[in-house]
């Protein structure tokens, strides 16, 4: 009934940081770990290893950099079997400030990019397996690229040192045909060599979870969800529901539950994420968030069907 | 890029209705009614037909009872292509409330059953098609029916004067394969008589929408919505996504916008529906919602882990 390869990285903490430049409290930040911990998750992303050099810590919080020193007192005396997770976007991070990994409590970096970029991607997987990291690399916005960029890029990566190579529908756009697609694509160049996919669903259309459903009935192995969906605009995969799909009996649902109740629905009162139409609206139209991100700031001075057919009009353009 | 064959039922008013008694006010129903005719819908369904002998109109609005009056003054003045249907649960009616078509502005019954039922349902569709209305059979709690019960009642209904049978996944348990399994078995029986296969989703996994599209993909073609995803407690498959997903030219998307921005966002406030943590435990286990709603009303003492161990064990034992 389960597929034991298959693994759970919970990026609650990274990817819900975007909604509020990572400034959670570290109580907020502890007690997720442990509820990851106590319910079997593979991997936790606690936040992002950025340089100091290109963001002010004055001005983000500090899961944006994942100093040791920071990742080890959000996780002190919490017993737990999970590989932690940090998120490198490519240009945003001076090779220095990553660590020997025998010095760091990181097990795997997951480098962040666009298709386009995917060799200098591959300078820092380089890099970081060097260094003793586990390394993925996550294709941004899969739902835009050029198939032939894609596949050269597939074909590139497959060389590499990776556990998993990741479809980020971060638009939000993707549907079931569409992910089959994705993932038989990817499959074709890199499970031959070993790396696996990995899937990484945006809540747009409320089909995140549905979609990595769909990619793991395709063979992806490698399964990003967070706690009640939290994550910029619209979220991701829910975690409650992916571990409730999922039969191994390694994963526990009540910690995950228990930690929604105390912490994630008091949140929700002051940080927005989930269903929203201005967001709904840009995944329908397989476009960047950021059009809905200024409407909903308010910056745009038309009703949501004015909205829609404004940008709807210019995509077709 | 598209089945013309496919027709869209909004169900706002009706299963909305479900969650506040159908007390909705004249000013809502109306703007809800504009908006659907503005955009294409095939179906508008404004409540249901019950008999006053089984319910107090005291207690409930008048889209439980759906009199020609409410209707005509529901829909009097609004430019509409739209056919106007209305449920019926059996047992819940009296054949004298069911007017002659020719004297009525309905012209669907839906015939609301669980499979147990589905003898009586026959009876109350030859009623209605005798009296000149389209039926549909909406088969409740799918998911637990067991088949050859299923089976058999297909092959019964398969004979009848019917448009559509619907699979109603009244406890939102689907998963994708699941929902294959059902469309192919209902077309199996319903499809060489030329009867149509509807699907009518709930939301506590947020599966509705992604599961309204697996019916699509294996031919259903019958398709429930509501508003914003409106309905008792999870909801059901948003309109707006639907719409946005189906590629027919006849349907418009931005009055749906609009009429959400304009009166479902403020009544969002007031009333509750959505993904809902309770509902989603009930959905995951496949039970009826009715522990969730005690829950959600504070008769349950238990953090949220605690209610979800509960009624697992006792599904198991």
């Amino acid at each position: 009934m389960y597929r034991p390869e298959i693994k759970v990285l919970d990026c609650t903490i990274r990817d819900g940081g975007l909604i509020n430049e990572h400034l959670f409290e570290d109580k907020f930040v502890r007690a997720v770990y442990q509820a990851l911990s106590a319910s079997g998750i593979d991997y936790i992303e606690i936040g992002y290893k950025a340089s100091t050099k290109y963001f002010s810590p004055d001005k983000f919080g500090k899961a944006k950099f994942c100093s040791e020193d920071f990742i080890r007192k959000m996780i002190e005396g919490i017993e737990s079997k999970a590989k932690i997770s940090t998120m490198v976007d490519i240009g945003r991070v001076e090779p220095e400030d990553i660590l020997p990994k025998k010095d760091s409590v990181i097990d795997m970096m997951r480098i962040a990019c666009y298709v386009k970029d995917v060799d200098k991607a591959i300078a820092l997987v380089n890099h970081c397996a060097d260094k003793g990291y586990e390394t993925t690399v996550n294709i941004m916005a899969v739902s835009t690229a050029l198939m032939p960029d894609l596949e050269e890029a597939l074909s590139q990566l497959s060389l590499c040192p990776l556990k998993a190579v990741y479809i980020v529908d971060s638009y939000g756009a993707l549907f079931s045909e569409q992910i089959h697609f994705f993932v038989e694509k990817y499959a074709g160049y890199l499970k031959p060599k070993g790396i696996e996919v990995g899937i990484h669903c945006h809540n747009n259309q409320q089909l995140a979870f549905a979609n990595t459903i769909e990619a793991i009935r395709k063979g992806a192995n490698f399964l990003d969800a967070t706690v009640y969906g939290i994550g910029r605009a619209a979220g991701n995969c829910p975690l409650e529901l992916l571990l409730s799909f999922l039969k191994n009996p390694k994963f526990r649902l009540d910690p995950i539950l228990d930690v929604i109740q105390k912490e994630f629905i008091p949140l929700r009162k002051e940080i927005e994420w989930g269903y929203l139409i201005p967001d709904m609206i840009t995944g329908v139209l397989n476009q960047h968030p950021r059009a809905a991100i200024e409407y909903r700031a308010g910056k745009v001075k038309k009703s949501f069907g004015e909205f829609y057919l404004g940008l709807r009009n210019d995509a077709v353009i």
